[in-house]
């Protein structure tokens, strides 16, 4: 009796988790009636919107090629990783939630925007993580590995997909400070997570 | 002529009701203008939120587990199954509704309470009763089942894939005196299935 | 030069675009904030709600497997089947709201009832037509049907993929008089139209 | 090492964000309570929310086929390549708003139907620019091209995927002075488009 299974289906499951979570982001964002008398201006009163848009999509964008690292160096799943796995898509799917918050709160108070902003971070910092537990997790189980994956690679995947816990800490720090500035430490955050991704590459077989 | 359809589309159409109807989930959930005075409170006000969040999440990622169980031992799908199937998909996505007034209904009165839990388990309690009788149908119909699956094996999905009907049905009682209490009782429950789910492996070609 | 496309990206597209319009149907019921003082009362105030959720998933489920019957039988589609699948998939997606009218209308006045129930219909009404189309025009070039595909079976399938027309054109009639029974008519049609698809199958290779 | 991404997974992925934006967009269109009273009045009213709908369904429907067109020529994706799909996915998530505004200003103020339009052009032209430079940036890159894929081939697909960037110029330009007349020109620049892909078709090989 085997208790593994096939990731093939885990990976489609996930990967539409992960593209409607990234599209609905955009239902958060309007501009209240009173915005409609001078819309130039609402449009770009509602930037906190924008901010929190660009940088949940980078991030969640950044979170999906990170996830298809992980799981197409894994052979097979065991209910370890089902579970981890169950609990990354359901943080992924939080985020939308504190995003709106973040939105909402940046110039209403000093005090919202701390409150959004480290919310928003502390989240981020589960999706973190879960998923390098999850992929600490399967390099600790051989069985689990593809077998072309070579002990080099598997530290360095560790290494890319620790998303950053140090940095989103940091910023979380900064943001009992100055809660608008952290905003686009995330954002930054993304962004260079994202191009780190790139450099996630299977060496291709001689 | 041929009666039978092949199950692949099926299940890759049922895969994306289950990601989509996992994702919406969270469009349900807002903190309140009031909340953004002092928005920590606000978010922790939010609790049945999280919890029916957490609950539906849980049980939607447990069903697409028992519905891949089910339909990678299906061989082809006929008429029944057909219907059957999409019955199942609209309970599945009907359950953003009752999670909705679950959310909305902790907090506000007992007598609301109440209703709100026991109707959130009608719909749990009717889609464990549809994929049972979805596995028993099949498992009744051996032309249906691909060669490989055995006997035994056919009966251990019919248990695993009936999700306590039981256990939900005590809740459902309970719900009539302690609903809170009731309503963490489905978290259990749900916890507990995608963790049997784990249990639910092929046994390797030989 | 070939101006023939594959037909297998266009029905994973068309499939997800099914898939959300199916899922999306739930967003729109909710119980106002007065239904709380007697919920289990005002879980069954909102029964045409769930009539037009029953009748539009059970109508989207139907054309999705309809849709699904064609595109199996084309080996390709050119310029004119792009083009009517594109105008067929965004009369789908507008059913979200004609459905939401429908259920927010009954119980209203029965002018807005006769008017939602009618609208609702002449939407059915183009998506059947739409189909209809789209089938007769492959069936009238050869070059695009599956080989194996014989005359017979393309008329079986003109048959079943014209969605009850007729029927459809009755129950809008009907509107003008009895605006709620109709409503219940086009769940019937739905229905029906369901388990005929269950017929849709191709002969097995000999 | 190889730096280079295999594009399927990517073209997964993309198609499901195409999918769930183009279905997403119905979300925004509703009638007021008061248009119950007169439910086909209100339901007229509501003709640029039909208009925006159209407009927006056909053009996300033609940028997935301009997508599909480019991405089936890649062998494989670079990290240029990745960020620029993510960046083009984002401002196609981003359409369903500037939709929604356009669609809500219309009728209101001659000042806010200009504002909502020209914003609506800007957001078109930067997909239509990023579109553009993702196929540009390819096809300066052979060795990202499918082998089969010639020079003409190539000049071909530059022409066809760049979305006449100089007709969504002079639309908005139109905007200036009549801003209604400008909301139906992206209208026809999204049909013209749509048919112009159909164009797109590789050489079958000989």
């Amino acid at each position: 009796m085997s208790d593994r299974w096939s990731t093939s289906r885990l990976e489609a499951f996930s990967d539409g988790v992960f593209a409607i979570a990234i599209t609905l982001l955009i239902l958060e964002i309007s501009v209240p009636d009173s915005g409609f008398e001078d819309l130039w201006g609402g449009i770009a009163d509602q930037w906190p919107s924008y901010l929190a848009y660009a940088t949940s999509f980078i991030t969640i964008g950044g979170m999906w090629i990170a996830h298809h690292g992980i799981f197409r160096r894994l052979a097979s799943a065991d209910a370890m990783v089902m579970s981890l796995n169950i609990l990354l898509l359901m943080l992924v799917s939080f985020l939308p939630f504190p995003t709106k918050l973040m939105a909402e709160a940046i110039d209403i108070t000093t005090d919202a925007e701390r409150a959004a902003v480290i919310f928003y971070g502390l989240v981020l910092l589960a999706i973190s993580v879960v998923t390098s537990v999850l992929w600490r997790y399967a390099a600790g189980h051989p069985d689990l590995i593809e077998p072309g994956v070579g002990d080099e690679e598997v530290r360095a995947i560790a290494t890319l997909a620790t998303p950053r816990i140090g940095f989103i800490v940091a910023v979380v720090l900064l943001a009992f400070i100055a809660p608008q500035i952290a905003a686009f430490g995330y954002l930054l955050i993304a962004v260079i997570a994202l191009f780190r991704q790139h450099g996630d590459t299977r060496p291709a077989p001689a």
